[in-house]
Formats: C-alpha cells, structure tokens, sequence
C-alpha cells in the first residue's frame, strides 16, 4: 500500500527544489537500483511489484522495501511503461574534486547543458569509455533529475559528478584544457596526451566567452557535409572515442 | 485565421497513419522549414506569425503563406516553446536507392531504431559528416514523425531516406557490411575502405539474427569502463567520425 504522503513525496522529487530539501532522488527499474546499490548509495525506499522471479529476490517486505501493486507503480512512475521497481536513494555530498583524482585520465567539463537527456546520455559514454569524473558548470542541468538518471542507464553510480563555477575552479586545475568549439584544431590531429580537461558547451551557446578565455587550446570535429552542429552528447562522445581508441 | 479544419489535419499530421493518408509531414521553425524548401521539397502550406525582422520576409500573405497569431501557432505545434512558423510539405516518393549512389560513400544502414530522437539525432551526424544515404528497415522508425524532424534540425532535408526490408535488399548491394555489436573487431583497427554499409540495430535488442548473418564483418566500440552498452545515436557518430578522420 502506498500512502498519500509517499505518493505527493515522489512526484515532488521531480523537481530540484524538492529534491534538494529532502536530499532524495529517484531511480527506476532494477538494473539502474541495483547499480546505485553496488556504488554504496544509501537507500532511503524501494517500491516494487513482488512476482515470482529471481530477479525480485533481493526484495523482500522490510521497512526499507515496501511491495506496491502495479497500479500503485503507475502512479508514482515518470515512466511511460513504468519498470517492476521505484526506488528514493539519498542525495550524496558531490564534493569537490581533487587533482590527484583527476590526474591520468580524461575529465568531461560540460559548461551550461541544458537537456537531461544529453546530460544523461554524456554520463553514459563517458562511463562506457572509462572515465570516472564529469564536472557541470553552476546552471548545468541537474544531474539527479529523473530523466539524467533514465538517459545515463545506471551509469551515473559509477561517475563522479561535481558542479564548479568554472570560470574560478578552471584555473586551478593544472592539466590540458581543451574546449569544443566550431572552429580549431581537428580532433584527428590534436595532442591530447594521458590526461586533460575536455569542455563542451551548451546546446545552442557553446562554451562561454569567459571559459572560451581559460583554454589552452580549440577544438572541432571537422565537418564533411551540410548540418550547421552537432548534438552536444554526440560531440562529447565522438571525442571521448577519439582519446581512447 | 486558423480553421478548425485546419487546426485538426494538422493535430493528426502527428500520427503515422494520417501523414500517410494526406502525403504530408510537418515541419516547425524557419531553419528547418528553409532547409526544405532549398532542398526542393513541394511546400504545401506555412503558417507563419508576422513581424517586422528581415528573418520573415519571405513570407507574405497568398495562397500558401498563411498569418496566424501567436496563440493560433501555439495550439498546432507540437514543440514546447513554438517557433515562428509551422509548414506542411509533401512527403516524397522514397525510392530504392540506386548502388551507384551508395559507391564511393559510406551508408549508415539502421535495424528497427525505435526511438524517434535517435533517428534524428542520426540524420543529423550522417549529414554532418556527408553521408548522403541512410537505409532503414521496415520497421525502423518513422522519417516523418515530427521528433525525428526535429531532432534532425533540417538534415533530414539532406540526406535520403528509404525503408528497404533488410534481409531481402542486403544481398544485392555488392558492398562490404560491417554490423556494429557488443563484439567484434575494434573499429580502430577494422579496414573501412572508401565505400562500405554501416549497420545499426535497434535500442535494446541490437541486430537481428537474419540481418547479423548477411554482415561481411561485426566491429564493435571497445569499452573501457563500465557501461552496459552506448545509445544507438551515440555509436552511430563514432563509427561515422571513424570513417571519416
């Protein structure tokens, strides 16, 4: 049974100021769950739908875990073919990373995304290509709203994720910045070395003029055909294979 | 002034069937709707809001350019924060593509795509690396459906579409196949040639059984971290940067 306070807690958890005061977030569907239970989240609540499955053995009545009916699901779900499972995980403390943390790999710097879905989709590219830290400008989009969660596939437990106020945090980083831009040097010629800073910008702005000024150096993916830009997870992925493989 | 007939054609231009019945798609925001018309796609009619930028001079009032209010705008567009302007154009005739239009270039092939924002985000990257043909399967998602349009931000009005049933068309285009799978040689060290068709599965399921048997070679995008696969878009780019640079 799910009671009116759990159902208005939920839905409110769509939104950022909600979920910022209860420090809550929501995760849907089992793989995603069970990746934020391996990565040593702390779970506030699960809501699932019992069955006779093995998949569903990791839940049993408790305090923790409460059995809902697949209608009840529906109601709490942002799914549009809601999953067996909902769960609250607690809000981690995203701190500041060290540059001993960032040192001998590559750091995706997203400067003001705005659409979950890319934000999501960079979390899970960058987790497929082994990087281990994104860091977001102060207005990127939140990376606990349910539509980041759903697009990053679960790939959000393993990444670390930190907001900065780029144009302070930048310079205090000692590694290579190089920053995605409609002109510069090809991708296929830059020399990204073992580590670096890689920047993309906002879907329709790019990077700011005032990051832009922090870079040490610009560059592209070199156009062949007639689209005025690429999609910024696209970018983001096209150059994260191109520094890996 | 927006008939209320008009207002409904064009409610129902959103569903597959009714695009179908009348030959016509939509399209939203002056970019999209030029990047059409340059491409000689037959403008069947545009409503566009007026207003005194030079951006709007092309529209004036006659048989098929129609004023409408702001609020007229609102009520037919489907996008969250309408543009100034919403068109129908014909559908064209989808042909079979000829293999001399596929030599010399490579060919993104996709199987059953489901996800409207895939496709477009697809059409998009093929047009900006100059792929010219996009080949999709039967059950591949509609070109048409207004996500995939705008999603494609006018590319779709560059490259050339056509559902082609797979298994039955693969094994006459004398051309090297390459699959995109979770395994398969790395496509960092695969010989892609000058000329070659590069196929994609659908979202969950990836290639199926029928189409994977007619492939020259599988390649896949090596992982290094830890997530369980890449978005289909997202792959899509990296194989088309691949090829390219």
């Amino acid at each position: 049974m799910l009671s009116k306070s759990q159902q208005s807690l939920i839905k409110s958890l769509q939104l950022k100021k909600f979920r910022k005061a209860h420090g809550l977030f929501i995760a849907e569907g089992l793989k995603c769950i069970t990746e934020f239970q391996k990565a040593n989240y702390t779970l506030e609540k699960v809501f699932y739908v019992p069955d006779k499955s093995s998949k569903m053995n990791n839940f049993s009545e408790n305090e923790k875990h409460q059995p809902v009916s697949s209608e009840e699901l529906k109601k709490i779900s942002a799914l549009k073919q809601p999953q067996q499972a909902l769960a609250l995980f607690k809000t981690p403390f995203l701190g500041e990373p060290k540059l001993a943390d960032l040192k001998g790999n590559f750091t995706l710097v997203l400067d003001e995304v705005q659409d979950p879905g890319n934000l999501g989709t960079i979390l899970r590219t960058a987790d497929w290509f082994g990087l281990r830290h994104v860091i977001c400008s102060t207005h990127t989009a939140d990376v606990y709203n349910p539509k980041v969660i759903q697009a990053s596939m679960g790939s959000l437990a393993h990444i670390q994720v930190s907001y900065q106020d780029l144009p302070t945090w930048l310079p205090k980083i000692p590694l290579p910045k190089f920053g995605m831009l409609l002109q510069g040097e090809s991708i296929a010629s830059a020399h990204f070395g073992k580590e670096a800073l890689l920047i993309l910008g906002n879907e329709g702005q790019g990077i700011r003029a005032e990051v832009q000024a922090l870079l040490n150096q610009e560059i592209t993916i070199p156009r062949f055909g007639n689209a005025e830009s690429l999609n910024v997870a696209i970018a983001a992925a096209i150059l994260c294979a191109q520094v890996r493989l």
